[in-house]
């Protein structure tokens, strides 16, 4: 890309500014390396790590490695929930405003027992560990008919908003659909009804032939940084299988996600020394989950630059990084 | 709000959750006092200050004290552009993906020349030449008939991306409307569909009469905390006047809404100890000047908090503080 270019996602319809003014080159992007203190493999004031269980509610689920005492991956109630289960999903006037009560789930999965250990660098069986626990859980919680929608995400670093080092992800479940997602569901609808495809599946054909934003391939994931990337090396990392639905994943597509991740996970920490991330799962809201226009995916996107008042007032994002050179230098 | 609750913005439909085990009282958001080095008004290396104009592209407007030599606010356009006015906003197919020149202009607002003058400190003379500034910027700009769009911000601190101390806002101008604004606008249809009024004017209103989020009120502007605040101290300073277009802004409407923003501003300065913001103007796009359901109005957000995955995934905030509180601790 040597113009200044405007690129629209396909999914969200958002538009995103690559200036060159603004460009910086991958490298730019490396964090400074500062000799932090390595974190120990157990921290007694560590409420995730082994023997701190009097510090957190009772444990929801638990996954064993076969054959062994310790466990893998744990699920508790998260301390501080910003939804809880008590109430229901009513919605009452508050004069010309609309509110509910504050129903629905807060959970937290501690993805390894080990305080320092973190998915970049974990073994394939420790990563499916993880997703098999997300799977678990989110089929679970869809079986409650009020909860509408599940999202499964991770914030790693303090940019991202976490200052817990153990690694764990989070899970919080609503009882109504916001129109952030309404709005990517309407998009793919419109999508279809013109071209009688998923816009998912046409995104993934276009970028599995055309290469040049792949990161890693296998045989049921692709995972590439979008034509229109939004922030500087962000990944998207879509299932080959159509499915709308995270729940309908088989097994061999959970080993397949971990692997995928992993790749991913650790090429941000090798190659950016480690940035601040969030990932997301994007999946269908309660009654989409058989939907022929939607597509579940995972989605990163490091923390590598502020969001100022321009994006605030337009929705439109300034990328100062390229897609084809972040995915190139996360693929070298 | 003793409950946990989650409530709806009433214009862009954007749920909020408020939860108690995550709820922090206005004096927790305080910055902590440190002992910075005040700058001096004068700073050699800053490209705004009098007497570095060659450290900068020519200047555009400047607006100078009657009877007096110098000026009290100097527009320029900005040295590293995310838009610039070379090419056209014609779109063009890069294969399944849409995409444009990077058209657009993209101008900073040096808002006084003394280098540690802040709003929060001005006299209303000069917050009215920095009002006066933008509306005289908005409405040249916006002759061009390619420009669809014009967002005027000011960062201010780190936190909210900018590290240059000098005051400064920045205008950006587009070539495109994006789908966050015409969300914004279908919503604001619907509602004038339904009641024949403009949501605006119905909150100002409601507002006005039921005084528990307002923070101050003039003749035509009134300044109060969002009932769906997405941020903690989140502050819109609306016109009284139904105008869906900040250039119909009257001389009057000017000097008040100068010394609305600076007492709002000066609020959150002296009784949070200068916390790091965005503000954006949000007006009408080119051809809805006119529309009797759209309304301008100016949009504060403090970067107390950080957006983390959920927010990413969901679109939902979470908020730790309480609109009314936070109203009631800034009038106080």
């Amino acid at each position: 890309m040597k113009e200044n270019e405007i690129r629209q996602n396909k999914v969200t319809r958002q538009w995103v500014i690559y200036a060159r003014a603004r460009r910086r080159r991958p490298k730019d992007f490396q964090r400074e390396t500062i000799t932090r203190k390595q974190p120990s493999a157990l921290d007694e004031r560590c409420p995730f790590c082994p023997g701190n269980e009097s510090m957190l509610p009772p444990v929801i689920m638990e996954r064993r490695r076969s054959g062994s005492n310790g466990w893998l991956t744990r699920v508790v109630p998260n301390k501080f929930p910003a939804l809880t289960p008590e109430g229901n999903t009513d919605r009452y006037r508050k004069d010309i405003y609309v509110a509910m009560h504050g129903y629905g789930r807060h959970e937290v999965v501690i993805e390894s027992p080990l305080h320092n250990r973190q998915i970049a660098d974990m073994s394939l069986e420790e990563v499916g560990a993880v997703i098999e626990t997300y799977h678990a859980r989110y089929v679970d919680l869809m079986e409650e008919h009020r909860n509408m929608m599940t999202i499964i995400f991770r914030n790693h670093g303090p940019l991202a908003g976490t200052s817990l080092i153990h690694a764990h992800s989070q899970i919080i479940v609503t009882g109504m659909v916001p129109h952030h997602i309404r709005w990517r569901e309407e998009e793919a609808q419109r999508y279809f009804d013109e071209w009688g495809r998923c816009v998912y599946c046409d995104m993934l054909e276009y970028e599995a032939r055309e290469q040049q934003r792949v990161i890693v391939e296998n045989h049921s994931f692709l995972a590439f940084v979008p034509f229109a990337a939004d922030v500087p090396f962000e990944i998207w990392i879509l299932p080959k299988k159509h499915a709308a639905d995270f729940g309908s994943v088989s097994d061999s597509e959970k080993l397949d996600l971990a692997s995928t991740l992993q790749v991913c996970l650790s090429g941000l920490h090798h190659k950016l020394n480690d940035p601040d991330y969030n990932y997301v799962i994007n999946t269908a809201a309660r009654f989409r989950a058989g939907e022929p226009q939607l597509h579940w995916y995972l989605q990163i996107r490091p923390r590598l630059t502020t969001q100022a008042g321009f994006e605030i007032g337009s929705g439109i994002s300034i990328n100062p990084s390229v897609p084809e050179e972040d995915a190139a230098f996360l693929r070298g």
